[in-house]
């Protein structure tokens, strides 16, 4: 049973920030590496999620984890409030509709889990429906990972609440900012520790398994994630094909 | 448990055909009545499902028992073998995509459960995989009707393994049929055993009830169908809504 208040969201004591950069180098550039191995081999495709709250650093990871590969054969998606369409279906269809074909990479900005977090926070399902969800979500994941060879990274980016409030405060406070700041957010904020049992219920309800990123530091956040990521791509033996010949 | 053998693929002894065309006619009337509700309320789908043999009548069930709804909010999909775009994800990303919006009635003919029929009867899957699809298949199912309020009916067209060659010889004898000739179902015929098995698996381990319809006898199948639908569409006591006015 996981319990968000004993994961850390700041880096372990005593690490060394350069080193961690001068790492983070390295792995964003084996990540491009290995993301052309996966374009080559067309046998695997990638789905990463972030989930956090606001201002968790959710834009920021995408940005800086992926910066070294190309714009080839990746798309990024932010969820948010569903369109009148998308309302019109399943929670899940916006979602699988843009699953990853082999060989490319998916990235989600918010994710199908917003149908068991700010749903859930404000009431606007009951406890059946997020049943329904939970299990929906797992043979989902599952299907993906053994049905479509996907491998589904989950991040979830903890923040804390002073830090939370921090990074609102400086998009007001910085001009080039403020087309971050949603006022909103700061309602959402009272709602706190509604969300936090709701992630924790994410994080314990989920098969496949998430990695807690602590993210007050954002420097150590992208290692985290590119560690993980990396290893789980190196993991996966992705060989270039041989050349093909005619005969 | 339902064994296929015990099914019936013909009418019930003496029944009159005369009378059951007759009703068969102001069903269909009856389902065009209740398919302008289902685009007027915009609170339920329906999702129509139509599995069988070859020359068990699938486009047939689909021309005549719709024949009196017009094209509007319908669409209808056959599946046949996967394109390359397609197999390149998992067996349901195709079909989830084209389910229906509220308001929309969306028609398969074959289905997610040629996933388990011909795959398996092929041995292109193993059962760990027949497994993960079927709990995927409910999963899916269970999801479309209560996350999205889809209606889901399913029609198995239970033909004999005579009738099948009687409609099968008139491809080739009836100058009309040739386009419906394939040489390819012939092959497939030799594994008829191999294909009630997968068909019984089916029937028994979908969650969600298949109907089993007699198809030996066109004007039966018909009538059985849109009695079901009708029933099922009747018990949603879909409304027109009231007239908006500003105020």
């Amino acid at each position: 049973m996981i319990h968000i208040k004993d994961l850390p969201t700041t880096p372990p004591e005593g690490i060394d920030r350069k080193a961690i950069e001068k790492e983070t180098e390295k792995l964003q550039d084996r990540l491009a590496e290995l993301h052309t191995r996966l374009r080559a081999t067309e046998s695997h495709s990638l789905l990463v999620i972030f989930q956090g709250m606001d201002a968790a650093g959710k834009d920021g990871a995408v940005k800086n984890v992926f910066k070294s590969c190309p714009h080839l054969g990746i798309r990024s998606y932010s969820w948010g409030k569903p369109t009148d369409e998308e309302f019109a279906h399943d929670f899940l269809w916006r979602i699988h509709k843009v699953a990853p074909a082999k060989g490319e990479i998916v990235i989600f900005n918010r994710s199908h889990y917003e149908d068991v977090l700010i749903q859930r926070v404000h009431g606007w399902i009951d406890e059946e429906r997020v049943d329904l969800r939970f299990r929906a979500i797992n043979t989902f994941e599952q299907l993906l990972e053994q049905d479509a060879n996907t491998l589904v990274c989950k991040y979830f980016l903890n923040l804390s609440y002073d830090e939370q409030k921090e990074q609102l405060q400086e998009r007001i406070d910085e001009r080039e900012k403020h087309y971050k700041h949603n006022p909103n957010d700061w309602k959402e904020r009272e709602h706190w520790d509604d969300y936090m049992r709701a992630y924790e219920d994410v994080l314990n309800r989920s098969e496949l398994p998430w990695v807690v990123v602590p993210v007050d530091k954002r420097w150590y956040r992208n290692y985290v994630i590119l560690k993980d990521l990396v290893a789980r791509l190196e993991a996966l033996n992705l060989e270039y094909p041989e050349l093909e010949t005619e005969d």
